[in-house]
């Protein structure tokens, strides 16, 4: 028999909502119902709003009731982008986390899953070293989430799949409108530290093009990613190379672009510079870097007494996370996530972070398992030396690494 | 007997791209194949590279011979977005459309295809016009494409009902994402002169509006469109009353609003302001306009002393136009106006244009007519009066109009 606790189990989304943030709700919810719930440990089944804001309001304000939700509406919920129950911003300290511990207190509740990040996971950390301290039978489960796959431990994280699979599919029709009419595009992609999505623009050649010269590339012909030292002179020579040769350019650039002293990019071109609640400069939701190259490279390519070549930048913004059509591998996978989450909760588990392993590149299989709540909290992943191609492109091993993850792409061909 | 010319068929694609384009290609390909070609007076079937560019080169330098295209690789080009042959932004003047000429008689071409905007149908008259007086036959052919919607006698343009999806389906995940964290959303959509586009971001909502209050209606709660004259102090009304009562505010505007007097309101937020070869100030693939009145809420909304609103924006841009799946409706409509064209030439008919004409508005039917060249040349359509509601919203009218435009949207819920 697994140590277990009863009371009620509490469920929050956490930061930026994925295309399949809803599939782990999902998944945690009807394994409740039918392990713990059905059990007796689990009485009420309880979504906070906003995340763990739900917990700090009084009353059932910042509670929705999931006990008893039907099969039909969570289906429906599932495969709905964008956290239904609302999140949050927040990242806790330890004194925002004793006000969770004492939320969790006032509501009865022992098991905790927050779907998430990294901070996600640390919130999780805290309150659970918390509630041991204060002798409080708390269960702490981290389901994982981010677009910008960058937790450790993990193959790759859901939200990412479907993410990737716009930046993709995004890339393939406006290489075939850059075709179409020519000149220098130049697409700013989400991702301030990690390059994975950015890198996902290359699934769009479909086709590694590891070792050939940017010309020779199928569009995009151009990836910059953070992880490599952005230099705006190597950057005008590119494409500069790539438009002689072909008269057009696809160019696929992260917002987390930075130079060789880690300085980004994006400030230094932007006028104004908002700055958030952590002290980043806003990068999303501004079309600021992509126009700041346009006009770089606008300058530099214009022959004397000549004709501006025609360049143009789309900001893909926050369609990248929320688009209504996920890929199907992802939505799989996040519902597997919420399940085993709450599979380790039934089994007596007492803290952890719900991994996904690869465990075969081909078929691709990939499998969860718990990592300690420690290992993924607050860490950041980058893009491995071994994904990256050069000072502007991404290899063949990153295209075998992410092509299962996107699902299937529509078959294209010009004439 | 029809009166009919014998030579070669020549197919052009102008201006920009579409997803569904190709389509119209297609159709009208596999229709001179089973019909013209089969009865000998189409002897080749040849694209033009870069629209009527194609004719200007020597030799066969600008032409694609498609002439015995198998089935399988016509339906795949049929199935990606935009122009397979590649487009021009040419707009050919008296000239020009001599030289057009001079290329047809030295390609032997007698059936001139043009898929295009307003702009197209009249190189069609002109060439069509110029070819009578020098007593050459040729036979043209206008065939229907613009996302914006704007062509007279027409119901609607194929490759609107695709990009309307586009801009559905993204105001509808953007508005989940919106619902999540909240905050001020702002979406520029393309369509400098006609408001359609924009106006399709109302689908959205899943529902007619029509005279609720902007806060009182789903998402997006406030549309802009350049037939309505957009006051900034009535927008920062707008805005500031939605944020105060929601706390979110999800926000369509088109990028070609403009003041009281006709002027352009992106060209007066804009720090740069490049002008095209037409005069025409750049509003695509720029994120100024969407910046600018990001700064505008920014600045109005921010209490005295108080913390600012989160206010983003996001400039859908260019994959409205090429994203690769397609309305079905479109799909089979732009094929259809293909086909229809070259049956107008198989039955003798010398310059036509095809147009769409509504003939139920349930069930939805359209059939494709003919209507004559210069009565959709050069001439742009607007939102007629009957769609737009308010200063800031569409009406119940438009929303039965595009509705069955766009095809299914995915079943969403929140909690």
């Amino acid at each position: 028999m697994p140590d277990l606790v009863t009371g009620n189990a509490a469920i929050g989304q956490s930061g930026g909502p994925t295309a399949v943030i809803n599939q782990s709700l999902a998944g945690i919810v009807e394994s409740l119902q039918t392990g713990l719930g059905a059990s007796g440990q689990v009485k009420r089944i309880i979504g906070l709003r906003h995340g763990v804001r739900g917990l700090l309001k009084p009353g059932e304000d910042g509670l929705v009731d999931l006990t008893a939700i039907g099969k039909a509406k969570l289906e429906t919920i599932a495969g709905t982008p964008s956290a239904a129950l609302s999140s949050t911003r927040d990242k806790p300290d330890e004194a925002y986390c004793q006000k969770i511990l004492e939320g969790c207190r006032r509501n009865d509740i022992r098991y905790f899953f927050y779907i998430g990040g990294n901070d996600s996971a640390d919130t999780c950390r805290i309150v659970s070293e918390k509630a041991a301290a204060a002798g409080y039978g708390l269960r702490c489960f981290h389901v994982p989430k981010t677009i910008d796959n960058d937790l450790l431990e993990n193959d790759h994280t859901p939200g990412f799949p479907s993410a990737a699979r716009y930046v993709t599919l995004a890339h393939m029709g406006d290489a075939l409108d850059n075709a179409s009419l020519g000149g220098i595009k130049i697409n700013i992609v989400m991702g301030r530290n990690a390059g994975f999505l950015t890198a996902a623009a290359s699934l769009a050649r479909g086709q590694a093009s590891d070792g050939a010269a940017p010309a020779d590339r199928p569009a995009p012909h151009l990836i910059y990613l953070p992880e490599v030292p952005f230099s705006t002179d190597a950057f005008l020579a590119d494409v500069d190379a790539v438009y002689a040769k072909l008269g057009r350019c696809q160019i696929a650039v992260s917002e987390g672009i930075r130079d060789e002293t880690g300085s980004e990019i994006a400030p230094k071109l932007m006028g104004s510079g908002e700055v958030d609640a952590h002290g980043n400069v806003q990068l999303s939701g501004s079309g600021a870097l992509g126009d700041g190259l346009a006009d770089l490279v606008k300058k530099a390519l214009t022959p004397k007494g000549g004709k501006a070549p025609r360049v143009r930048a789309d900001t893909f913004g926050y369609l990248q996370r929320c688009w209504p059509y996920a890929s199907p591998v992802d939505a799989e996978e996040a519902r597997a996530v919420g399940r085993y989450a709450a599979a380790l909760a039934g089994k007596g588990d007492t803290s952890a972070s719900t991994i996904l392993v690869r465990t075969s590149h081909a078929p691709y299989r990939v499998e969860c398992r718990r990592a300690d709540l420690a290992a993924v909290a607050r860490r950041t992943r980058h893009m491995p030396a071994e994904f990256i191609a050069g000072s502007n492109d991404v290899s063949a091993a990153f295209h075998d690494y992410c092509s299962p993850l996107i699902g299937e792409l529509p078959k294209i061909a010009r004439l």
